[in-house]
């Protein structure tokens, strides 16, 4: 009897199942079972019949795969961006992939439209999270917790239509730090600060920019430019577009659509091109207009004292305060960041962003939100842009004359004649043992080739080279895979000697 | 104006644009953004109105976050299985959480009703994953590889009424490590073994066995005991059964739902009772009902054969033969494994099995479900059920006397004084920039028996008191958490002191 036919027999007798269930008039439940059941045997019996590939072989729209390639550059990087959180104090958690919808309801404003909701299969109704910071919030809330520093480092899901040459996708990494907890003004604002740096320059991936700016700042100056009030958000999201898009275009903007009064615009547009440093927040402070507005002299005095504080931190030369800076979202309340590099040209100028690349700021009513009794716990936060930074430095490295390795194989276990893999198998286990990384050919009799050739693909520095006269003499031949230098070791000193000439090359750089 | 007289507006203008839309007759789409906004808006204002907490505060059903204690066990744990994966040459890949519908259809027998699907929202029909072997089964047909090995630590989701006390959730993670490619026979399925002992071992949660039974084998057993073709696989879902209910009640299913003649249930009782090592082999390669059954013999050559090389590797002692090992998944062709945890008895009998730590087995038609022309890629793999080693290491961790460290933390930069905020993070400066992992308050001025106590809390070996005459003096007091010893040193030498403690305490085995 064939697999088709077992499968053609299973599906009569589940078929006659089912209609009796039915004609019991049974529970829906069990008959929704039964029905599953049927559904599969169907499945498999289309498999059987060859009738597979009737859909293309692909991931999801805007989703990926990563190969072992991507893999070690990812592991790579967030082993350097973790090292960074971690010299910081960050503790980290982890929190569902997905929520009950209501938990996402209200937070995301019109992006909402892209959330992935789950298929409602009874029970109740989810959705996939569309970013950390909302999950972090309830978390908060949940457990009542007041006071923590935390990183995470989790995928995110965004129903976008993405561009994936621009690397955006509907599946990425999000890679968050968060302080939350009532403090003094502008400490661990000011941290956030230096956690960026540090990360930055800890990639290598060139010279960048942190943009700072305050929304009580932003609120003041809208204020004393004469835009009404309830106008306060769409327009700072039409000032959000200057990373994109000239003046120009912004303007047009707030007065066709938005319906801004053409002077409050002009007014808007010569605060939006200042940039500067401490003396900027000076000169801000002299301006009148903007000193009758509570909000703006407040706003100001806070990156007074979040500058000097990134004075000393040491990240003075990195960051600019920049009036043209809004971020999207809109629950900050605070500082906001943004971090751009800046392409190849030195010159440390907000004009020659070639990208955003991390952003962030305060949010001290989100945790709010949550609670029954609307209790706050202030936040501030960051979040790198991962994927961003995986894509420049995956273009940097494959480009690059150095190839990655996948694995970390210190010593690869060749036989140079038939029918030594008992005598291999030994080896591998006293390897092992040792905790050395060692691995060997899965074929019987390999030949020699293949299995150096292997680690020359794989970068792997040590073969061991099997042959009976050694085998006899109590010996095995070490070989250096680049120089292909051999050596004769006693069996009893393998280990020892391994252990020498890894320390050789790992202090040569080579591995 | 108050936020909520904004929001107010807001909806007014919203809900006039959404007229305007509609008796335009614009496009569907259109019409549905800006309803979304709209609901947005409701929502926001809900929520300015005091209308949260209309729902309970919680996670999805059958999921849950994971607390910084508990991500410090996961990552420990983690990064012993990672060691052991590396140290056998393992890449890792990644892939989406979720999948095209139709690539999970017609894998998983019965239990594809526990399969999460995704809300149709226009586009493509999804699906989370269910586990990882067949998203990795559609990567390799994907991708046409033919040979990799490779392991995979990702969550997996499965719509199960969960036991939690038993450790079962609808999200969780799965370990998986998979060797694919057309090689000699239990050469990689000996790894697979060799692995699932050294991960077990690492992890030091007690004794274990590793079982093994050969699916060929089972099959020619059945056909030994007279067993009609068209009952193998419900029969053999029958005997899986038999590591959680006794024979008596695994015979009832076979004779009265399953109806097997009760002489045939017999014989098979005979069998799966039986369990050894290569002796065991040897009796039943003798048994002339069995030998008469190709598949049978050739099941029990594979087992010799395993057996062997488990020898080789070192893993005799841990595995046992035992036919009444049977898996429920239905696509292993080959050997199959289960590794479980004996309790606090040393005595080495299946018997005294308290749960499944590990399983898995060779599938060589998976790949080929997805191939065009059904080439097949040979495959054999294992899959470490982390959840519940993650249960055994908490409950054995939590109710120790040694506290579980969130932080690396290796110096609280504190002050003594007040106003001496500047100073702190001078020298928390300092320290980051040589690498040490430092913090300090995030208040101003706090106390210092309250610093002190964060130390202790967060189990921090170091710490750095600061105050107005050292400051002047041009020294600082480096003071050890544990001990409360205090010493002085040059402002200048502190960078080496703080390496020089650290090594000492290192050593001593305290942090």
């Amino acid at each position: 009897m064939s697999n088709k036919e077992i499968i053609e027999s299973l599906i009569k007798q589940q078929g006659e199942l089912v209609r009796k269930l039915k004609s019991a008039k049974e529970s829906k439940d069990k008959i929704d079972d039964e029905v599953a059941k049927l559904l599969e045997l169907k499945a498999q019996l289309s498999c059987e019949n060859g009738e597979i590939q009737k859909f293309t072989l692909k991931t999801a729209k805007g989703t990926r795969d990563f190969s072992p390639q991507q893999m070690a550059i990812r592991e790579n990087v967030f082993t350097k961006i973790i090292g960074v959180f971690k010299r910081h104090g960050a503790e980290t958690i982890d929190t569902p992939i997905f929520e009950l919808k209501e938990v996402l309801t209200g937070k995301y404003g019109e992006d909402s439209k892209l959330i992935y909701d789950l298929k409602d299969q009874g029970g109740e109704i989810l959705s996939l999270r569309y970013d950390l910071t909302v999950p972090f919030a309830r978390y908060l809330a949940m457990n009542k917790i007041t006071n923590i520093k935390r990183y995470h480092i989790a995928k995110v899901y965004r129903r976008d239509n993405p561009s994936i040459t621009r690397g955006r996708y509907r599946e990425f990494y999000q890679c968050d730090f968060d302080i939350a907890g009532a403090y003094d003004p502008m400490i661990p604002d000011a941290e956030c600060v230096r956690v960026v740096q540090e990360i930055l320059e800890s990639l290598d991936i060139g010279p960048f920019l942190i943009k700072l700016n305050h929304r009580l700042l932003l609120d003041g100056m809208f204020a004393a430019c004469g835009v009404p009030q309830d106008k306060f958000r769409s327009i700072c999201s039409a000032v959000d577009k200057l990373d994109k898009s000239p003046w120009d275009e912004v303007r047009k903007e707030m007065v066709s659509e938005k319906h801004l009064a053409e002077d409050v615009a002009d007014k808007i547009g010569q605060y939006v091109q200042m940039n500067g440093k401490l003396e900027l927040v000076e000169k801000l402070l002299s301006d009148t207009n903007l000193t009758k507005i509570p909000a703006a002299v407040e706003g100001l005095e806070a990156m007074k004292l979040l500058l000097d504080y990134c004075d000393l931190y040491g990240v003075k030369d990195k960051v600019i305060f920049d009036l043209s800076l809004a971020r999207g979202l809109d629950y900050y309340t605070g500082v906001i960041y943004e971090a751009v590099l800046l392409g190849d040209t030195k010159i440390e100028d907000p004009a020659n962003s070639v990208g955003s690349i991390a952003g962030g700021g305060r949010y001290d009513n989100l945790v709010g939100m949550f609670d029954a009794k609307h209790k706050q716990v202030p936040c501030v936060g960051v979040s790198i842009g991962i994927e961003r930074i995986f894509a420049v430095i995956e273009a940097k490295l494959l480009s690059g004359p150095d190839k990655v390795r996948t694995t970390e194989i210190e010593v690869y276990v060749a036989s140079a004649q038939k029918n030594l893999i008992n005598e291999r198998m030994k080896i591998c286990k006293e390897l092992w043992d040792e905790g050395i990384k060692a691995e060997q050919s899965y074929k019987k009799n390999p030949k020699l080739l293949a299995q150096l050739q292997h680690c020359e693909e794989y970068g792997i520095p040590l073969a061991i080279v099997l042959g009976e006269s050694e085998i006899q003499k109590g010996i095995v031949k070490l070989r250096n895979v680049l120089t292909r230098n051999e050596v004769e070791v006693p069996r009893t000193k393998l280990v020892d000697e391994i252990r020498k000439h890894l320390k050789t090359s790992h202090t040569n750089g080579s591995s």
